[in-house]
């Protein structure tokens, strides 16, 4: 499995997808950079006035809810309406989930549209699956993972997507599978948009390979892998954010196989 | 005074306050970085329909605007209104205060609200207490100490905020008390959004930090010796940004005690 | 002729105008940076209500169309007129040209309003030129340079406006004139708005430069040379975002000379 798995990061590497990004303004810049580093294309637009020619334009699309407003919400319901219609893959990162009633309707809309993967840490995804979940705080995945992992299940069967549960397993489920990545660092955590990176490459690999929990996989083992050895050399999150962007761009065949640590149940 | 400055900053990181940034695109990442480095979880949100909630969920708000428009604006002037009805802290940034009528007719408005603490230049402070400052220069430091301090006391007196002035010392004002800190370096005035990054941590150090004198000294020394140790090892202001989030993450309580130079008037 | 662009290089660190940027959401943090780096001092405002004033304090513009929407084109829009009725110069980064309608309908616009330099890899210049390029992919340089050099003519004659063609050979154009700059390096192109900060860095030029080909190609070179001395030691895009930072701010009249590689034909 780990062979397939390096096999999908060289196969993005070399047909470099064009990925387009309704993201959020914290997260731009260093999303971007991941995106370039595995090899993939990025692009960001949101004009409602170019959005179906942008889906068109790209081979997979990313919608993150992080700083939503009524104009962005707008390119996001159209920007996965015409990934729809185009049978094109989008992955959706509901940053926030049950933190706000707005945050809510939105998400109602965006996985009524029947994203091809959700990637989010534990409290989110209870959230999404309406589960009685504690509060989120931030970011933080702070709700266990147990109950998560029962949300995630029904999200899956309700809506057809791939589900990706962050956190210090990262853990990935779809039709009864669940793979599990055990790499990553918790130093990663005190990065702001390791997870919307993270989202992102999702939305690089689901562009050029068809099996989606080979492509969930095969991301987020890169992005755990890579995090796991920047953080061996980082002093803290500045020179983490640095390395790792190196990683992702220079890792080799023989880093990854010798990291990676996953589990199929 | 050093001690309990330390002690404050172990509280932060301890006890991880929600902090609810509205803030400018520039710096939006740099800043939540830098709260996350200083163990503080940085939200950032500006649509209307959720600000209530935000505030709600948050220990205290930073407001800065330095890219604002009309809709950001009344982000801003809900955000401070829920602050004080919920009687939370709020520190406000008005970066390039006396460069545009805008400006000036927006900060009117939220300085009516009565920020919890302002933390500006000293072309700024002028401009605010409508001093006749010489023109803003883009976020630098320009007018002369000695009046911005007066203009800082019309200010608290007016409306009862403690004041922040920065430059090369860091000047804290707050009924009749004056704090120096004299850390820092210059190198870090070729980074941008490092004064923006200094007002979110003053946000991270009043949500937990009831004297607020205490808390916006603790925060600006706090950026003051890492900076000024991040700007021993770097070789510009690229390696400066890196170097000091590593240096706010993993300060130690002998490397504070050791760089800060505090004087109280 | 280095010499005199060492000179330019000098004089923008001596003078630090004031730069006023209308640009995309991705590369507000690392332009501003950048901007600081060679010694200007960036500003970044949209708000209708300040442009005017804002282009007023400044001494030159930079309008970047990556992230456009309604609001946004009328703030580049405004930038542009009020930069014309004041005689101050500005540059176009048409990023994405070619790729949808709506970029091309407003690339029209700002074109119409005479920009004093247009900065844009091969792709876009075509489509500028309405030759009819290849489409557009993301922000790379897929057309033949001889077609995009001819389009470049076409655009220069046209509209009054130096050109710099973007590519492993940077192509400036204006009136007759061609200077070459062979800087740079590949590894470049694999962190974002690198391009964007180029943009930026010939709006600090034009600033202070009256002979607009000298301004470009001193900013140009500056930016080649810089990333070519930094991506010998990164070891991926993460360090050389940050080497190159350092090297634009520290670079020596030595080392600049020790690098700089020009043809003029």
């Amino acid at each position: 499995m780990a062979t397939s798995i390096w096999n999908n990061i060289v196969l993005v590497r070399k047909t470099s997808p064009l990925v387009h990004n309704v993201t959020n303004y914290v997260v731009m810049n260093n999303t971007a950079n991941a995106l370039l580093a595995v090899g993939a294309s990025p692009i960001m637009a949101h004009a409602h006035q170019e959005i179906d020619e942008m889906v068109g334009l790209c081979e997979a699309m990313v919608i993150n809810i992080g700083t939503l407003d009524e104009y962005w919400v707008q390119s996001m319901l159209t920007t996965a309406e015409k990934a729809n219609a185009l049978k094109k893959p989008f992955v959706l990162d509901p940053v926030g989930a049950g933190a706000t009633h707005y945050r809510d309707r939105t998400l109602a809309k965006l996985i009524a549209l029947r994203p091809t993967v959700i990637r989010a840490n534990a409290s989110e995804i209870l959230a999404l699956a309406k589960f009685n979940a504690t509060k989120t705080k931030g970011v933080d995945s702070t709700a266990q993972s147990t109950e998560a992992i029962e949300a995630a299940k029904v999200l899956n069967q309700t809506f057809g997507a791939t589900i990706c549960i962050s956190g210090e397993t990262d853990i990935i489920i779809s039709k009864g599978q669940q793979v599990r990545v055990k790499n990553g660092n918790s130093l990663m955590t005190k990065v702001t948009g390791l997870g919307c990176s993270a989202t992102a490459i999702i939305g690089a690999f689901i562009a050029v390979i068809e099996d989606r929990t080979a492509a969930v996989t095969a991301a987020t083992a890169l992005m755990g892998v890579c995090g796991e050895i920047a953080a061996k050399s980082a002093k803290g999150p500045g020179s983490l954010q640095m390395l790792l962007l190196d990683k992702l761009y220079n890792i080799t065949e023989e880093e990854f196989m010798h990291h990676i640590q996953l589990e199929k149940i």
